[in-house]
């Protein structure tokens, strides 16, 4: 029996490969408009975002009243009580005697399992630092399953921000329960880190690190875009070093050597590396992935919350 | 059979008479309280403000929920995906993919027109750039209707930042329709602009400029003040040459002469152009105005959510 | 018959000590659950706060929306017409007609009493400048009597910031109902003020000026903690000189001379002045006193709105 109630979602490793699977078969359901009537009436969720996040914040949002419940928050540091030195840990401590349930993004890596640490109703996190995101991952494996009709022994291809991209991260490792053959590709100066990949050996996972992606493009099942966060940088001129260095178009496409079925995710937002141009190709399903944050996001609020048992 | 479901509403150009008409006695019932129950129920507006605006924002926002709706949105650019460098179409593809229907403000001539050709929801402008904001042409001949009685064969005179005035533009297309006599009173610098004239010309209508307002003043049923934007001029010093030229008071209305039922509308907000002595003399309407946002918001987003055929 | 129906709340002194321990007694039962239906279903709270307070906007919210009501509003002074040179008088005259009842936070002192004044529709306070905020008075008092059983006869000690802590104003007043005996316990620069003592003096109440907290501490029931608030100081210098001048500690209590059921309430946000070793002692009982801001506001605004005879 697999139970989310009053549980926090911190990270992805916290997960089973059975939990994720049963996380996304419930979300199929709920696309699919079963359960979406006012299951959280009478329920207020905290959205609690230090730093903006439109898509995260909004999605949240909409997917809480979609389910009959409420929002209180904040989307911005400025107008918090951290402004006048107030301790993230009192912040939540005091609006955990307001609502039901947290969300939180924050700057700082670490700031969510504090948060969970801190309070005892239920905490989801919305992003924290470069670290975790975890319901981004539910959304990208959502995805990627609803696309290939499963999960196991995909190829997928990571692209671009590998050393800052948080999402790649957590995504690899989730990958990692269902003999995925990785291949993480990216200049020299934004490969993943060295503790990812020892992770994903003792995890027996195959990858490749390679800079070309006309090397590999012809394996991949899926191609996982991410944006080279310009926000992530200290020094601007590595970033102009590395910026739009994978250029994604649909003439880049009609070149490069693919499978047919292959599909292209990005978290979103992109910037410059992928052409308006290539979304009315049959390999974008990026927006149909940023549209799966609502039953995703429902999901995981409302088996939380014990309104799916 | 006058419908508007699915339809979207970008620019007052739009609608014929009739419309404006059917729309505009939706708007009366709809202040009389019929159909104010939860005919929006399970409905999701998204109020994306890329500009901040109060007035509009909290009207929709009220007028959605009074109805039974929700709201998700943000009230400012900052704390926007724009700021990550992401396009427009980007951000409403996505967020179409969250809610029913879309009101944008943003500071760019033609950007509701963008979203509305993005997205496959229904868009409504709520003022983009120095260019359309149709809703707040319907109150504004809402207002007029309902202290005039009727639309046909009014004097009308508009006052003070007549260039960039986007309201004053709106009204005076829409009254074209009913046969207005119209009086533009303005400094020479800001003089409606010439194309504006010569569409007023093609469509017959009578119209005078001046640059005093009591040279005009007797003629008129309505007097249509605007304020001087500040935020709209590139030179300060332009700006100080022209704010305070026309400035209603009571005392001024006194020695002025005028029809006795003479009303005064305003979009708000006022800066230096009406004097609070105004408020309590027979002529100010502009507050009645401003609340009348609510019952003809409430109609747009109903008819175009197909909640009143 | 106590009703509040209508009535604006804008200072503790407008209420009679029958009043205040009428409310405290609705707020209890609402606590306990009672009328916490939907008893605010269609009513539209307008939270106008032009100046950022997390915990006022998100408590007064959230008591909103879990009486069924809902909340339109803006977090900061940026997104408002304020900025675009409107008066605080018209940008209420224009919201009156959006909603049924306001929540203000201002800057200015006397800003709710001037709202209050220009609209028909009832206006909490929710502070406004250095002056007054009642609702946290009624929390205040809330707390102490669910502590202490009762209001009457109590020793408190008002410590830290007596010269800007509104808060610690407002609750000497409320107090002087109920034969308190008073201790301020500041450093000289920030003492309370005289007039604030003279009025105490009217109304016959006992009270002591010291600086040292050691020296009255064993004397307590109630401690009332206050932050040193660095945004009231126009000389960063004057701050630097009393900041953490009485910082309160699990050591610190345990060589002060106390009453074994001293309670220690703070107003929160605490910066220097109570460490986190304090959390845990059986004094604490601030965040107790936070999360009471949900009962004692749903019960100030169903009250107001006519929802509780």
């Amino acid at each position: 029996m697999i139970s989310l109630e009053n549980k926090d979602i911190i990270s992805i490793l916290d997960f089973t490969k059975e939990e994720i699977l049963y996380i996304l078969d419930i979300s199929k359901r709920m696309e699919e408009g079963e359960g979406s009537s006012e299951i959280l009436k009478g329920k207020v969720l905290a959205n609690l975002f230090f730093e903006p996040s439109t898509r995260t914040r909004l999605s949240f949002e909409t997917a809480m009243k979609r389910l009959g419940g409420d929002v209180v928050g904040f989307d911005e540091l400025g107008t918090t009580s951290t402004v006048k030195g107030e301790s993230l840990r009192d912040s939540v401590k005091i609006i955990e005697g307001y609502c039901d349930i947290i969300v939180l993004r924050h700057f700082l890596e670490g700031a969510s399992r504090l948060t969970a640490d801190s309070v005892s109703i239920p905490v989801i996190n919305g992003g924290d630092g470069a670290s975790q995101h975890p319901t981004q991952t539910f959304v990208d494996l959502y995805t990627i399953k609803k696309e290939k009709g499963g999960l196991e022994n995909l190829s997928i291809g990571f692209l671009g921000d590998l050393k800052y991209g948080r999402t790649a991260h957590s995504l690899a490792y989730a990958l990692s329960n269902f003999g995925a053959e990785m291949y993480f590709i990216s200049p020299p100066s934004l490969r993943i880190p060295k503790d990812y990949l020892e992770e994903l050996e003792s995890r027996n996972v195959s990858y490749h690190e390679v800079e070309s992606l006309s090397e590999v493009s012809s394996k991949l099942d899926i191609l996982y875009c991410t944006r080279i966060q310009k926000e992530r940088f200290s020094d601007p001129v590595d970033y102009e070093k590395v910026r739009g260095i994978y250029k994604l178009s649909k003439a880049v496409m009609d070149e490069l050597n693919v499978k047919e079925d292959l599909k292209i995710l990005h978290p979103l937002p992109r910037v410059d590396e992928m052409d308006e141009s290539l979304d009315d190709t049959s390999y974008a399903v990026y927006f149909q992935q940023a549209h799966s944050g609502i039953p995703v996001r429902k999901t995981l609020l409302a088996m939380v919350l014990g309104a799916i048992k």
